[in-house]
């Protein structure tokens, strides 16, 4: 499992401060705690309040590889702010996101393309999210296709079914598990399938149980990759068993990493 | 889901010091701990210590029926020992267990018809315990067929794929997961899967993380019953929220039980 650190965002009140104040020291303990947590990759996300988001961006992603090695999944839903972050990366590069939108698509795959970065595409389009799994399995499909025109292997594609809120709509979330299992027939070699994880939980009074429950039943559907808070410990330690029970990593007695 | 609570078993140092002492007390407030904690139903199996295992069955179930009114799932390898549980019941009872094997089911099956009981049949038979999901939904098959022939409809009846350990065989964990997505499209009405769950974390050292991150899992896949410790609360709590994420219970902010 490719776990990406989620905490890098200007939605969190730390990084909120960090942003105002030019304070690197914060985004800097926040990538190396990530890291050691577990993190095989870090969002960056000015947050929608940055004045000037592109500045804001490269100051992140600058802050970020002066202690940190690890792959940058560059986040914005401004193309301007996804440029100035890709241009700022000595790293390994995702972009977050397309959508099966046509227009997006013919953004975003070249850009992917000419800076050699892996992309996540969203099952949505103009229509918003579909609610069943065959029709979010019918819109990768879409963005596999265009991949494939543009030069893009599906396996730099990870894509994103979107869960909603179970507290919201309590029935897509099974669907969601289902398009998972769906996303990997879809080609072969089959693309990478990913989650923003914490959105399950939005407005509910158990977050970190409710993430870390629907991870594992959407690792044991096949997913790659997923966006999470690799601090939150008993999540990563549902990853690591995860792992174990799905063969994905030997076991042996003292697989968890010591408290 | 259906909880069979699993601690009435001779197994346990407390029933066995119980069963040998003829401490009533003892069985009964496990009786009402595990109905307390959220079991269906109680398994009860003298464990193999008992001098006289029909008359130790028997004062199990006696014991338990004063105080709870639960089904019961009579559990022993030995059909006199079956018998004289099944004879005792006022409670509705499920026998543990049949298997594949011809002569098992020529003894089990009139026996669970006769006396109107579930059964829980494990898909082993001569040749032992099928490494693959496809060889053990062939056994599943059998037994269903078997079932049909006795009158006993598959609603009663639950398939087991029979867990091992991780720590010994580590990459048959996820074919038994595909085994029970298997096992519901064997017949329609669909048979009931039930998994014995802790058997999945002997000898390891997190033993309670293994087993509720393997019961999710196993919840995603389809299954219906498991015979667990409903007195762990980190596992009662997993499947609180595994059934709120799969639909099957209405979502509210308090869907856990207070503490």
């Amino acid at each position: 499992m490719l776990i990406i650190g989620e905490r890098i965002n200007g939605l969190y009140k730390d990084v909120a401060r960090a942003l105002q104040a030019g304070d690197k020291e914060i985004i800097q303990n926040l990538a190396r705690a990530q890291d050691e947590g577990g993190a095989g990759a870090l969002d960056i996300n000015t947050g929608p309040a940055a004045v000037d988001a592109e500045k804001a961006i490269r100051w992140l992603v600058e802050s970020v590889q002066e202690v940190c090695k690890l792959p940058l999944v560059i986040d914005s839903p401004r193309l301007n702010v996804l440029k100035a972050g890709i241009e700022t990366c000595r790293n390994r590069v995702i972009i977050n996101s397309t959508t099966a939108q046509q227009e997006k698509l013919e953004t975003l795959l070249p850009l992917a393309v000419e800076h050699n970065c892996a992309l996540i595409g969203l099952t949505m389009d103009e229509n918003g999210i579909p609610a069943e799994s065959m029709a979010k399995a019918e819109l990768g499909l879409r963005i596999i296709a265009a991949c494939s025109e543009a030069g893009l292997n599906p396996e730099n594609l990870f894509l994103d079914p979107l869960i909603l809120p179970v507290k919201v709509t309590q029935n897509q979330v099974k669907e969601t598990l289902e398009a998972i299992r769906l996303f990997k027939t879809l080609s072969s070699p089959a693309p990478q399938v990913l989650i923003g994880l914490s959105n399950v939980s939005q407005g509910t009074q158990n977050r970190s149980l409710i993430n870390r429950t629907y991870l594992v039943m959407a690792m044991s559907s096949g997913l790659d990759a997923a966006i999470l808070d690799p601090l939150d410990k008993e999540l990563m330690d549902a990853v690591y068993t995860a792992e174990i029970l799905l063969d994905q990593k030997i076991y042996c007695d003292s697989y968890l990493p010591e408290k």
